[in-house]
């Protein structure tokens, strides 16, 4: 990753801002000797995070999955602490006795080949173990897991880091998850709760013009040896074509100025499946929003605030985003032309505000092959039907946010803290 | 009501069995003068008796709805008290003020002339208010209810008894769904809980044979100056024709014999409705029965049971009622038929352990007027697609059950504890 | 049948006017010695009604199904056929060769004891055989019965006249869905076909006021050898109250006072799941009526026609004659108390114009049992969630109608030609 | 394009083999001075070709609708013939006048700039215009077309030819599409009807082995002066890296062994929407396929035959293609790698017999713009959710197909003619 980059991610607000030095990310797997400390900090401070996330909300507001692409936060809790109990503990921690088998059960997610499971859309329905119950899930899996990396001979650490490591990363998508999906149900009630009466939306930074892109052929992927999810390998050659990538993300007061031109309204914005997802859930506005007189209000985190034009517009699908580029008279960036151009610098606010829909269609890296065994189900059997955002967003953990990272959502879904920036594509 | 059948009433079980006097039923509202010790202590009593049936469940219990007919426990405490404050104290107590405006619309159920209300299906996406929360609703609401019946002039209270009369009467319907509700949620995780771990099903009566029907006019109908629902009016003539009703309830081994004989895979044993309603939802056994090698176990509020064959069998739909007695070679009794008999005593069990389904289909009784205002809506309006039960079951609250009520529920339904006796109708 | 009713059924208008002397009904199954012509003659009649139905309709019109409910013109002509194939032909003509042993699967119906069928909801789907065919298919058989009649022994023919009369009832049934289902697919039509544009709808007789009922037991039921469905027996015992029931149907203008004071708009109008069925398929007023201006359209037989409000209201569910009635104060009559007012002469129009809702929920009569075999399948079976309608319509063909006919449909449907008259009933 | 896919695309079959000269494509639009008996022979070709395949069904056949995705005959008869009036006549013909303006409505198939029109779902419930009408229609429409081109003023020719080629590209889309649509109309037929009992799938070519790929710089996209679609453009660069792709098509025998594998049981070998799909649809082999004992047969357009081995697989999904590769170890050709393997004659059977599904998502080639009006809703707005399939097939009429055309399906359908061959992407 090239300075420039580093410095942006660098820049990049921790989003829950808790103070002191960070622990994370760990040490490469590769790196001998094993820093144990190290690793054991890491942990702690990826599991302490969780929990400080659920920590403002109550029994009630944990139970809860107001649909079927969120989940509860408690089940975030439980199926990040089944994540290490299963692939890590299960087998890599000799006498380990599982907590209590039945929990494999509810709190795998989508790992076929690690058995059955609770169906996704029934996740909300499981109201034992409680809350306090999950939390004595953690500590008793917190403490095998530290255990294990204190006692664990050189050769078998060297087996398990990399599964501490992917366990790490996943724990961290699900705290974005936790903020996602609490907003989505707090949303669903007219009383409209905080989740933080005193969370901000982070300001954009100054920017403005668009980054000329290195037309030519470069490479993208993940490179060296830091830690990287398998569906961005292997680096590989791409063909970058004229054009050009705008510094600033797209604003609240842009996006008022399409809706005030009709852009809800005309279907020659629109892509076919995007203006019957429209019109199907009554799309006016961004996920969200309501009017209030002539006023808009967006629920937030801090609960229903006024949209605040400078910031950069948010809860937007792929449909949406895409319909605003027509409407503009411009492109999306395909995934590769931002990732060229956040490397080189270009790019104000390429992470910690909002993830950017490109218009890539997740697809396979030339010669990707996934891992082996149930960790194989981690990214690659999604590769249809979705398109690629890059960044990162507000409610991403510190220090999970790489340049080469992939992210991915149908292009109907709005809950997560979506936006986009514009780009250019010069005449072939 | 005969002594017979104020003698079976008398012997029904008390569900939870709390000690001590009962105030409940209160006094008749025309008494005078008014008794309002007794109103106070009455209204005590049930209220007390919501706050009992909630005390096993954790907040989680409480938030959850398994079904687009079930509640959440919370939703269930916070209703029965907006009831009151919706039509007692608003328009009957001076000065009153209201909670919480917003909550208005949350706990309002299907009231449409009261305004409009949280959609049914959305109940459990309301994490707040939380159950802590929705237990200072209840008090708020029981101190001015109290102060009203302790201070309002003789007149006022003419007014405001008949409310708060049905109020009571509400809250117990209420606290009958809160088991039946949480069972079913219960029963959708594979832990399966329990409610009370020392919970038993009353056992029946020993009882045999089948008791005659007075053939010939009678009446049917509420009577006297006891609280009765708008439904149960007018008193009227009916024609009884001749027949017979078993005195004994259907019980599980009977059931059993009935599936051993292939009564869930005999199309032409059911109604047409019925038979796509089984073949869609799957159904081989009656609500909450599952298979375990050769025995079938049951899920039931003391957790996974064993099936006793000699309790009644419950949690059946109308539709298993009606195929059971076509392949009987019986019939299911009219609700006029089971009125009379239970009321010359000629049924074991007629309330106490499971509601049991008539073949009447629910609806007006021959000038039938529903009451004015948002009350008018209790019932009158259910009255088409559903089938009539009659008695009382093991979840219904002591003092609740009366001899010419009339329960309803739709005919897949088999959530609630619902069983059936047979008749036979003589040739005409 | 009382003379007057007789009178009444008389002057019912032969709906689509055929001269000559009519065949049908055939003498009774049990006169002696068996007229052989006279049910060849009824046979002929029956056949050639059916394809004088379809004559109008191209090889396109016949091959749609336009909703579940509804059946093409080709499978009604190929079903009835079957019907005297498989219940007839197959086991009562010896040497009889199937026409074709794979029609068998696609004309079958709902009669499960008789074997897989295709599913209802495609009957659409099948282009072959084509009209052409089915016309041959028809041929084939009416060749094979007629032989049959001409043939069998006086022993068999014992035993084949039961089967032939209820294929001829239950073919005219079908032919009353020829109309009715044709309606429907037209109405879908944009350019609004007529089936004739010459068809008129037959005016209502002039009558005021209403007729008493005559309180106290009366009979209803079947009675006598003449024919009649399962579900018309037993006679039996009834109790009438007192009440009194319109001589006159409620015509368009009135319904359209219904539709200005607001019916379609106020929910306490409304049962509970009437109302939902209204909002969900968003009615304002009757089926097939359209707003022009400030005029009302309605899609007939003969085309788009101007609402004339002389007419009786129809094309209505139970939901919105129940509605009605609520508005207009009044009640709907029973299905016994219609039959006694129809046979005591106090109806006008009870035959020929619109079937008449009534407030009985289709359940069977006291000691009511379904023919054995396949052929009980034909009514019992549906005896849950539909309403009785009484009378017969336009499209009922002649000499079909009696006064104990029991016709039953869902609530919510109004694609038949139903319509109301209004009751009052006495307070008890 | 190269003269060796000249070659292979010559060598093509054509799918319904009739003779005589070809008078299409017709001559470039640009070519001066415009040679109108070309063009008018060119327009008589296409619009003959829709009537003869249509000519073997009937009324019945021609109206039905199988599915959503599918339509009518009748309805690719008319709105083929709608579109040369809407886009060529409406405007283009000076006193020209519309044959009935109410199909307009009927018609329009997906054109939201052209207006309002009939649901996609309910295209089967139109019976009216019948066939015959619609034949009536297509006379009309034609001569207007003829004369048009036959009395333009050369500059109003210019403004003509490029509306009429486009019309008759469309129109042999849909003649692809009759065939498609009414072999799912006959396989939802028990009776399984022939279209054509003659019709014989085409034999592949012998091939083995693979093409290498020529790895670097490359330009795909249509060139040159002849018709192409608005997807095709800009012509642009790509980058191909090293890898192979199979001369040859994945055959019946191939996918039977697949099959043997447990090809349609194993997870961890689909996309996780595919699996979804497979489960919700029960596949368990490629459409169409039904056992019989020991064998498999396959409904055809000439009926049902045994599946041959030696034939390509077809109707298969993308999913199913997918997992067939990864099952095999292998990659699916994107559609750049396609592209220039058949232009360098590495592939057999690049057209004629089915769609090959490549693993390029549908998007916008680099630049790309859509044609100004309602034209412009032809390709561009389905960029979303849909696969890219290259070739051709069977179905597919003479002189349609060309090297860069870009098919598309969303990667569950599976009632085109579509199968798949495999490459190999060397390692990054």
């Amino acid at each position: 990753m090239a300075a420039s980059s580093a410095a942006t991610l660098a820049a990049s607000p921790a989003p829950r801002g808790r103070a002191g030095r960070s622990a994370f990310p760990p040490p490469p797997v590769t790196a001998r000797p094993v820093d144990r400390d190290a690793w054991i900090a890491a942990f702690r401070q990826v599991r302490d995070e969780t929990e400080a996330r659920a920590a403002p909300l109550s029994p009630e507001d944990q139970q809860v999955q107001s649909m079927a692409d969120a989940s509860p936060t408690k089940w975030h809790r439980a199926h990040t602490t089944w994540f290490f109990e299963q692939f890590l503990l299960r087998e890599h921690r000799p006498g380990y006795r599982i907590f209590d088998e039945r929990l494999h059960y509810l709190f795998n997610s989508y790992y076929v080949a690690a058995g059955p499971r609770q169906p996704r859309i029934s996740r909300g329905l499981i109201t034992r173990p409680t809350a306090a119950e999950t939390a004595a899930y953690r500590s008793y899996v917190d403490e095998a897991v530290e255990a294990l990396l204190a006692e664990a001979s050189p050769e078998a650490l060297g087996r398990v880091l990399p599964i501490l490591e992917i366990g790490l990363y996943h724990e961290q998508q699900h705290q974005e998850l936790i903020l996602t999906d609490i907003l989505h149900a707090f949303a669903q009630n007219p009383l409209a709760p905080a989740y933080d009466p005193g969370w901000r939306f982070p300001r954009p930074q100054a920017a403005e013009g668009a980054a000329a892109l290195p037309a030519g052929l470069t490479r993208i992927g993940h490179e060296g040896e830091g830690f990287s999810f398998d569906n961005e390998s292997p680096r590989h050659d791409v063909l970058i074509l004229p054009g050009a990538i705008d510094r600033a993300l797209v604003t609240n007061a842009e996006w008022l100025a399409f809706m005030a031109d009709g852009g809800y309204a005309r279907p020659e914005l629109w892509l076919s499946d995007g203006w019957i997802a429209a019109q199907t859930e009554g799309w006016e506005a961004p996920g969200y929003w309501q009017r209030e007189g002539a006023a808009w209000l967006t629920m937030t985190l801090a609960g229903m605030r006024t949209v605040d034009p400078d910031l950069p517009v948010t809860h937007i699908s792929y449909y949406e985003a895409d319909a605003y580029a027509r409407w503009a008279g411009r492109d999306l960036p395909t995934e590769a032309e931002w990732e060229v151009a956040a490397r080189d610098g270009g790019l104000a606010d390429a992470f910690g505000l909002v993830w950017q829909w490109t218009r890539s269609a997740y697809s396979a890296y030339p010669g990707y092959r996934p891992l082996p065994g149930a960790l194989g189900e981690y990214n690659g059997k999604f590769m249809s039907n979705q398109f690629v955002l890059r960044g990162s967003s507000v409610a991403t953990p510190a220090g999970h946010a790489r340049l080469p990272y992939r992210n991915f959502f149908y292009p109907h879904q709005r809950w997560q803290f979506t936006g986009l920036r514009l780009s250019r594509q010069a005449s072939a």
